[in-house]
């Protein structure tokens, strides 16, 4: 039987809840053949750029989830379910990722033109192609799992994570004013620490890391109403909320000091006048002269301008205090998860963090 | 009690689950004094000014289908729930309206400007309003309906729904290609009555008219997935499919014909290169001469083009085939309606065939 580290095996699923989407289409009603043939031929190219070629932890982790939980090899009805409970966090990943890349006006995504910028999709198609990806996976959910027992808590999942994030969507947009005007002049004063942690927990948190743990604990049957439930997601959730934070301070940390031959792309936070942890971090440690580097310089496409930011990230040791943090959340982590009861769930916690401690990319 | 005329009734609901959701937004965890407000001011400007406003008629719809199916006044209990669910359809649309607006890069909407041109506003935020919008219904689902037996149909009529509506979005947007050449050359092959149908069933039918009418079943008790409820499901949706589709004709004659002092806004469907049931049906009419004037004028922001096209139209008698289609329309609706059980529920669509019937704008 296939298990968590198996991507080809997960991979087959996508392709099981692709038809099942494309035969749904070929089912509508009073759509004449050549309408029809047209959607097929549409989502028949969105769904394949859209929804797979991440690196597909979310849902590999759900299946993960469910394994430690069970505490044994799990049967072929328990990998398909968890598969498609992965695949339904991928796609709500696709759903997001599709709408933020219009919302943020990207140019490219995993190494290709966003899906907006796919010739003949255009901005308009890709609105509601993102409402459509969201769709999919109530469509799913109910497909497979309408006689779970679990089936409205899972679907609740989807909705609250979705709520949550579209909150940390609106927290970020609106603390990263654009730099080039569109909205209003840059306002450094929004870039708090506080702030940034609001924007990660909820942009981020819940559906990198929660979900899929939740997910877990939900299709085994651990009720979140019940006593013994409520504490056992609450855990989870710290330790999930820890290591987002954890994780998204990494990717900020990466964005402007990773080499770009190993990171696989060239960051542009600082140009993008991003709420990165090190603007907020060097936010709290400037002097006059030092501040004064951030506000000519932030959020500017200009090379020089980019490296005197990065210059005063030096100077003001944010590398340093980063490794420091790093260190910190380690060891909460640890401590959280040495705490989850039952003991084999802790496996999931150490997975995720084994996935993120000191990576490089 | 109040009933289904009462606006001001409906409208104190609507107050009711504002008031729900800013608090919410006031207990999320984890989040700063400070950006909760912003979370909470920007909220308290986007609900007034995106969810109420409209002729609340989808709304009052599922007051009405639940007090025909009770066959008498409505307890307060009843009424609340009622008035609740046809929020959730107009918050449904205010959703759809959002991001339609975005999509179709609207100035205006019922006499003010669109959300995503609000200052500070802006289009990324709208899109995640959309979303945001979108959420909210199932939020409130859960709140007031949890434990209601209907609870999961309630949520799979909203859900189904929102998927038919983006197929129709997306045959809708790709069946009107932007004549400034945006995406393609205009191509009037695309405007078929084939093509139009399946465009309005499921861009406007199953919102407009079937949901509320659906909701009001459900709540109500009827089962969609007996045999006698899936029949009355199924003859509500036939009525509402013919009615929805005569709906939109009208919209679309009125557009080109009626006085913009009646209409209370100026029609540009022949400028917008809309998939008109006017362009639809001059297309099976024109000779090639007649045809050239299509080529030549549509979806072109020239007055006096549009004044040919408005021309041939009349040429073409298109109002009078439309006059000679509503009668046919009215006839088939009444057929319909008279064979739905139980007899009180025809009450229901004769309201809203009362509502449609020869209307002036």
């Amino acid at each position: 039987m296939p298990n968590s580290k198996d991507k080809e095996a997960f991979l087959a699923v996508y392709k099981l809840i692709e038809g099942e989407i494309v035969s749904d289409i070929r089912n509508l009603p009073a759509l004449s053949d050549g309408v029809k043939q047209q959607l097929i031929d549409y989502y028949s190219e969105c769904l394949p750029y859209t929804v797979p070629g991440g690196k597909m932890t979310r849902g590999l982790t759900v299946i993960k989830g469910v394994e430690v939980l069970r505490g044994r090899e799990l049967t072929e009805k328990e990998y398909k379910d968890a598969a498609i409970l992965g695949w339904l966090v991928e796609w709500l990943q696709a759903f997001f990722l599709v709408a933020d890349d219009i919302m943020d006006a990207s140019i490219t995504r995993r190494g290709s033109p966003c899906w907006y910028k796919v010739p003949n999709v255009t901005q308009d198609n890709a609105i509601n192609d993102a409402l459509i990806l969201e769709n999919m996976i109530y469509q799913t959910l109910r497909r497979h799992f309408k006689s779970h027992p679990s089936y409205v808590q899972l679907l609740e999942l989807f909705i609250d994570t979705t709520f949550q994030t579209e909150v940390g969507q609106h927290i970020d947009t609106n603390g990263t004013p654009y730099a080039d005007g569109k909205r209003a002049p840059l306002d450094l004063s929004r870039f708090t620490l506080d702030r940034y942690q609001g924007c990660v927990r909820y942009k981020t948190c819940y559906y990198s890391f929660y979900l899929s743990c939740a997910l877990a604990l939900s299709y085994c049957g651990y009720d979140p109403e019940s006593d013994e439930g409520k504490a056992l997601y609450k855990k989870a959730e710290d330790v999930c909320m820890i290591l987002g934070e954890y994780f998204q301070i990494q990717d900020d940390v990466l964005d402007a000091f990773a080499p770009p031959e190993v990171l696989g792309k060239i960051g542009t936070d600082i140009e993008d006048a991003k709420c990165s942890w090190l603007v907020c971090k060097a936010l709290e440690l400037v002097n006059d002269d030092q501040r004064k580097v951030l506000v000519d310089h932030y959020g500017k496409h200009d090379p020089e301008g980019v490296q005197k930011v990065k210059e005063l990230y030096k100077e003001l040791k944010l590398e340093e205090m980063y490794h420091a943090y790093e260190e910190e959340q380690k060891t909460a982590c640890d401590e959280l998860i040495s705490k989850i009861e039952p003991e084999n769930f802790q496996e999931l916690f150490k997975f995720l963090l084994g996935k993120i401690y000191k990576r490089q990319k």
